[in-house]
């Protein structure tokens, strides 16, 4: 093969991003190919609209409006799909398929809900698939738990994966300002989304998890199965009431293999602040890693971004192109195993966490003594409670803190409180994280 | 080929952890390789000495005190040469070669002095080469640079390569203990070895960055070419000094790639405290990654210790084991590049930093102003003066730290400094590493 010969469908931030680095590196790429990388194909919804510098970066590529000009074209070896979405993506990697090309692609969605059926479909056609830029943009992390660490069984992960919540919660701790003035500010940025729902109700970062536990621990399971919740209830107060513990707050995807089976969630949680995690701000992603042997590794970058996406994109296809050139069956399975199991998370209402309770009441004595009654039934046992001199008589936050328990037993608890006619609204659970010293 | 054949050679620290590793993941692994993986033989200098578990793990598996054995045995796929050092090593990933064995190795020193060499052997041969373990055990860079990333044009990388380095430097500033102290406590722990010279004196970073230079640059350079500088000068005062200018000291292995050429060194070094580099504590290493495109990643994990150092060799006979069973030549060179051109660093001495020159005089009257013509002489402009209070008028220490200049620039006009009668030794130089933060 002298060549392999490239398709890009979609032009938007990623396939622009991966489309300028393959012209400033193509000779990079050939040096360590042994052989040279071409884009022969480019696709995107309306030629005209394409940016001007795209065309003049390759002048021999052949464009067009059409995806199944690209997916089905002799002069291809290896289809970037960068559309999105989960409709036309699916029918253009099936395509890609069908005709014997390997497939790359960004698309977390499709691949954490249809991945393992598609990678099957890619294996029975002898074609490869994969999958870098759909986690984390520029953290290698499918490498990672692909090759890497492939000889560790991993125990436990923890990732921030959001980067627009890192970027809400961060700005949020360092300007003392509420979520609404952060998330608005973010959107006039172009940080967030006009409809922010998928970045801070959690669904972006689900989607990534279960594409994660499946690398990990080699187990299919249904994003919308992963226990899931979002950042809106977070207040400013809370990085007050966090500080007072040593901790901070942040939305963390973790997965942890116990010995019920494999506890999944995404929340917000409290993280000690000298934990290297509680140091990653702003819009950068981050993953801990716990191996049963390797111990703790982690991994930093930035987690969205036209060129740090782009940089998985081009590695993608720089390592498919290596396996084209070296001939022979598939090597490596995107997802790190031969066979990926279907699974259930295990029940995270047993996962046992100390946990941070953060009230609003309109104040009037006994009150502590009321909740500390409902959590004393539940066998929940507090540890400690913690009050910030306030006026707001009527709107009064404090916290409670309580001792290692199952979630369960808090929810049960946290219920119990609902009619108590002095919360102005329901209490804030957050989790403890522990063991993230460095 | 129904099942992947291991011979271990050498069973102590990394041998006996990658033995461990491969007992207690022989099932995880044939899930991720489609196939059984099984360590047939295993050599040691001496079967009496070996730990009785290993004989347990592995009772199907022939043991023998000689490496050649194994290394030419027909009933071996894949060597892992865990002996260290450099001339028996050689000999045995030679010998495995010649009878068509892929080797592992964690051998830093050899690789970074003959790998290019041992590498163009392996291919003529047709057998494959990994090197995982040789530098930062835990931490999968070489995954990182070779695959995870491939698609980057790296610009500049810094690295906190050693173990005991930093472990020493964090104890002193944390503890306010010298460098003495806390070394000889790292010996009685066993955490330093009875002659710390390789460690303290930079020669293991060293190694290591020459490895890191291939993989990152495609460029051989003799690690006794890289200017070294070790730790043994810093004292307690600068962790003091540091902190007033909201830095910490640690021990760097850094590549730049520079219009002039590819500066390396390896040198302690001012970092902003809040860089999440200087957040690496104790025995850990970690490696600051800066693409032109990916922008900034960082990797982090335990730099030795047998199980650590053993993912790191598991992961690579998991990843030999899968070329093998695909079929096919070489996929991806253990350098990254197909070739490597072989490379003289640039001069350092033309490298542009800010720069902390720590003295130790007798006090008298004119010292900051005889110091301060000897910089500007030399171009240098001073940026801040620093003097803690201090009655110990024989030997005071304090700092200038000046504006960015010339490493050479600084070298000079320190030499000048040499014969003023009021300096009780030479004074010490660290540059300052700016824009890590995130």
């Amino acid at each position: 093969m002298a060549a392999i010969r490239v398709g890009i469908i979609g032009l938007g931030n990623v396939g622009g991003g991966a489309l300028r680095i393959l012209a400033d590196n193509l000779g990079l790429i050939s040096r360590k190919l042994g052989a040279e990388m071409r884009v022969t194909m480019v696709c995107s919804r309306s030629v005209e609209d394409d940016p001007p510098e795209i065309l003049e970066l390759f002048p021999e590529a052949v464009r067009t409006t059409e995806w199944h000009d690209v997916a089905a074209s002799p002069d291809v070896d290896i289809v970037a799909e960068l559309v999105g979405g989960t409709s036309v993506a699916r029918k253009i990697i099936d395509t890609a398929i069908a005709h014997g090309k390997s497939v790359v692609t960004a698309n977390k969605e499709l691949m954490a809900s249809q991945g393992a059926e598609i990678w099957a479909t890619a294996r029975e056609a002898g074609v490869r698939l994969a999958m870098e830029a759909s986690v984390a943009g520029g953290i290698p992390i499918h490498s990672v738990l692909r090759e890497g660490i492939a000889g560790d069984r991993i125990e436990s992960l923890l990732g921030i994966l959001n980067g627009t919540c890192n970027f809400i919660l961060t700005e949020m701790e360092r300007r003392g300002d509420s979520l609404e003035t952060v998330l608005s500010e973010a959107q006039e940025l172009g940080y967030a989304e006009a409809d922010p729902t998928a970045d801070v109700d959690g669904f972006d970062a689900r989607s990534k998890l279960a594409l994660l536990a499946a690398l990990a621990f080699g187990v299919h399971i249904e994003p919308g199965k992963i226990p899931t919740e979002g950042i809106r209830r977070i207040r400013d107060v809370d990085f007050l009431y966090a500080a007072r513990l040593g901790h901070t707050v942040r939305l963390l995807a973790a997965a942890e293999q116990a010995e019920d089976g494999l506890y999944l969630s995404v929340r917000p949680a409290l993280l000690p602040k000298d934990a290297i995690l509680a140091n990653v701000h702003g819009s950068y992603n981050a993953i801990w890693v716990r191996g049963a042997h390797g111990e703790d590794t982690f991994y930093y970058g930035r987690g969205a971004g036209a060129t740090p996406t782009g940089v998985a994109v081009v590695s993608d296809l720089i390592n498919i192109a290596r396996e084209l050139l070296m001939g022979g069956s598939e090597r490596v399975s995107p997802f790190a195993h031969v066979e990926l199991e279907q699974g259930e998370p295990a029940d995270i209402g047993k996962q046992l966490r100390p946990y941070y309770l953060r009230f609003r009441v309109r104040d009037r004595p006994g009150i502590i003594a009321e909740l500390a009654a409902i959590l004393a039934s539940a066998g929940i046992s507090v540890d400690a409670v913690l009050q910030e001199p306030s006026d707001a008589k009527d709107d009064l936050p404090f916290v409670i803190t309580v001792e290692p328990a199952p979630r369960r037993s808090v929810e049960e608890a946290v219920a119990k409180m609902r009619d108590l006619d002095f919360l102005v609204d329901a209490p804030l659970v957050l989790a403890l994280e522990k063991g993230l010293e460095n």
